[in-house]
């Protein structure tokens, strides 16, 4: 079929082609050089390549994310040499690239690395990272904890849960005339704070338990169960007040009716379905790209009907993702395909975002960082001390309640989740945002170095050995 | 550790809790009503929900991408289940999504799906879509087959170049006083007519020898190593085009000069970094997150390289991904986190764009339908007819000769890219946009019927039996 010609022949064909082509080139456009063409329509030619560039939102996106990745990962990986979860670097590299230090250090660098024009492109594609995030969270959530009933972390959970809430709708009467305004409802005001000292960031405490082996024993499973049930509370208290806040009285009626409408029609009618869906895939049948297209699809159009009725698009996402049954080749096969891109390029996307939010610059005087260890007090003085209480009177000894308080106090990116709610609701002021961030950050930090001192390293199992649940 | 108490009293004193919770909260609210807050700044808060979702950019896009995907895919599916490749069916869908067909029949539902509000966004996404596939394709392209001159491969790859292009470039002489725009140069428009005809779609075209079975014959061979030589020739053509027709005269040689620069210091100083760097991975250390965020970083940092330098952000994702070693490790790696997502979610949103950009309506009469034709044939005679020649005189017989011409006659996906550049620029007018659309779309439909018809299937290996080479 293939009988090679004399070399020497193809390649003076060869040659002779190219330098055929060459002149036929120079002569068709020495012909038509003599052309002229009908007159420009709209915009003009685009010539001139500064004048093209200063307005390329392509050139300043892609410098956006190299620098926000690059950031995050080097802070990421200097909080986890330290001991600290790697988050927390990724969120104070948020921090350093805003106004709070390189727009203050800096005003024209910052600029022009995140210049105004392309934050909403910035929010969007972080938007869409947290509602894949959250997806994967539900995915990684084992509903089978949370229906498990039978054992004190239901009590401890909840208590977790109440005494933050009861803590953090008090300090509103103090917080509403000072760092309120006055077209915020009260109530929409009280409930937000509430929730923004409850909520527990489950994939943080996660990575915290398994980097100090502790996820397998009794204080680990507990922690993550209540973490969990948590979760699921406090975006259900959120949902709740993103509801009322977004609505006018009809609008309220009409939320709460949709979300109960759509949570039911989402365990009876969407659950059979993919848990259907998800049994059509096996080690023999390898779920491939028709399937993510199909989650993909059936993610976006969850997250579309929760923004919609006028809960958060994340709820719709993490509710989804939470029918997938846990520990299924659908799940592995989801996470392993979305998992690194979220957690690499998205999420370290949404924490610049909240850091170009963050002003710290806001906190001035003595009486405002007063105010944030107020503040963090009085969180971890709700979540650790309600929890570790609970704990104790459920039969838990003081060390390991301290030791659980301690790590549902854990607030990392979930809290800042509900903050940038909250901010974009104008539910809470730049101010607020900035003092509920730092403690946020602060939370977390004491989370590690206070487990290490709390739980001898005689509690912890090597992995793999599991222990059982202590019901 | 732990000691189970009395049930009932820890569900007593847990219902005490939750109502004394509910009380305290009661309390509050009815205590904090009276209190006045700060007057509000900036924008009012954010009740009212239909006034808030009328203007929420993130709905608009979740809903565009579920319908995007969910049409790409089903027309995907329908073309491959008449023996063509799927692609065909995405790049269908982004038309009938656009204003040739559903804008056209339906124009509220078009503004609903895709209103003009989100297409920033959306071009944003698909531009960074097709950064990360074309560092794909580089990261596939067997760099090792370009460097083996001894076949006749480089001269038959060198004439499926030439032979189209010079016919572009002459149609350019008709075209230039008819579809053109009198402040586009006549140079920069027969360059890019020229480019235009003388695309091929290497990763169509794998899919098509892969789906026939015929990637390991020396047919197949020899059609995707002229395919790798005919992207890189026409790449590289078209990066003069886009520096030149971008640029002034001192531009022009910042550009040409630039590009030269970055070339050679790519393949001199990063090549052997990058093979370092990837040598550091294998399968004793495989590359996880850390690997991504490093891979990502660069990957940003040389489309920018490209972007700045006037050239495309897509050439230096190309040659950066074609310095990462065909069959490592890490690109292997690179390949399973990328693109399931790029070919499921990012890739269509291209095709959208495309479709959006598409006015079939601009073709009217009979004359328009006439010029598609024309072009059509033209783009065939000079690729396949081109190709089969050269082949020919290379040594392969009429058939195999004719079946390589129509392989390479396959346009696809990258001729999209290469129109959509070039629409950018304004080097072509949206009617002769939409006459290489369809033109795009013949060509590719034609190469798998045409296949077919030319090879026997005597002439195919079963999957797994490597031919050698035709050297």
């Amino acid at each position: 079929m293939f009988a090679p010609r004399n070399k020497a022949a193809v390649m003076a064909a060869y040659l002779a082609m190219l330098a055929a082509a060459g002149g036929a080139f120079w002569l068709v456009v020495r012909q038509g050089e003599g052309l002229v063409a009908p007159p420009p329509e709209g915009a003009p030619f685009a010539a001139g390549s500064a004048a093209t560039h200063g307005a390329d939102p392509l050139v300043h996106f892609l410098l956006a994310l190299a620098v926000i990745i690059a950031v995050a990962r080097a802070l990421g990986a200097l909080f986890a040499r330290i001991g600290q979860p790697p988050v927390i670097g990724e969120v104070v590299a948020g921090i350093l690239l805003g106004p709070s230090v390189l727009g203050h250090l800096a005003p024209g660098v910052a600029a022009f690395l995140l210049p105004a024009a392309i934050t909403p492109h910035l929010g969007l594609v972080s938007q869409v990272g947290i509602v894949l995030f959250l997806f994967l969270v539900g995915v990684e959530l084992d509903t089978s904890m949370l229906r498990d009933k039978s054992g004190p972390a239901t009590a401890v959970a909840h208590a977790s849960v109440v005494a933050p809430f009861a803590l953090g709708s008090t300090f509103a009467l103090y917080a509403y005339p000072r760092l309120s305004s006055s077209d915020v409802p009260f109530h929409v005001f009280a409930l937000f704070l509430g929730v923004s000292l409850s909520v527990t960031a489950f994939p943080v405490l996660a990575r915290i338990l398994r980097d100090q082996r502790l996820d397998h024993t009794p204080l680990g499973v507990t922690a993550l169960t209540c973490a969990a049930i948590d979760d699921v509370t406090a975006w259900c208290l959120l949902a709740f007040v993103v509801g009322i806040a977004r609505a006018d009285v009809g609008g309220a009626v009409r939320t709460v009716a949709g979300t109960a409408v759509f949570l039911v029609a989402m365990v009876l009618l969407a659950g059979p379905v993919v848990r259907r869906w998800v049994a059509r895939y096996g080690p023999a049948r390898p779920p491939g790209q028709a399937a993510l297209a199909t989650a993909l699809v059936a993610l976006l159009a969850s997250a579309l009907a929760t923004e919609v009725i006028g809960i958060h698009a994340l709820f719709g996402a993490f509710i989804l993702g939470a029918l997938v049954p846990h520990g299924s080749e659908v799940a592995a096969y989801l996470h392993r395909k979305l998992d690194d891109m979220v957690v690499v390029l998205l999420l370290p996307a949404f924490f610049a975002l909240s850091g170009l939010r963050t002003e710290i610059g806001l906190l001035g005087g003595a009486s405002d960082w007063l105010l944030v260890a107020f503040v963090v007090l009085l969180a971890t003085a709700g979540k650790l001390g309600g929890t570790a209480l609970a704990a104790r009177l459920s039969g838990f000894g003081w060390r390991d309640a301290t030791a659980l308080g301690a790590l549902l106090n854990t607030r990392g990116l979930m809290q800042l989740i509900v903050l940038n709610v909250g901010l974009e609701l104008r539910a809470i002021s730049p101010k607020l945002f900035a003092v509920l961030v730092v403690m946020a950050l602060v939370t977390t930090l004491m989370t590690a170095p206070l487990l290490r001192a709390l739980t001898s390293t005689a509690s912890r199992v090597a992995p793999g050995a599991r222990a059982s649940r202590p019901t």
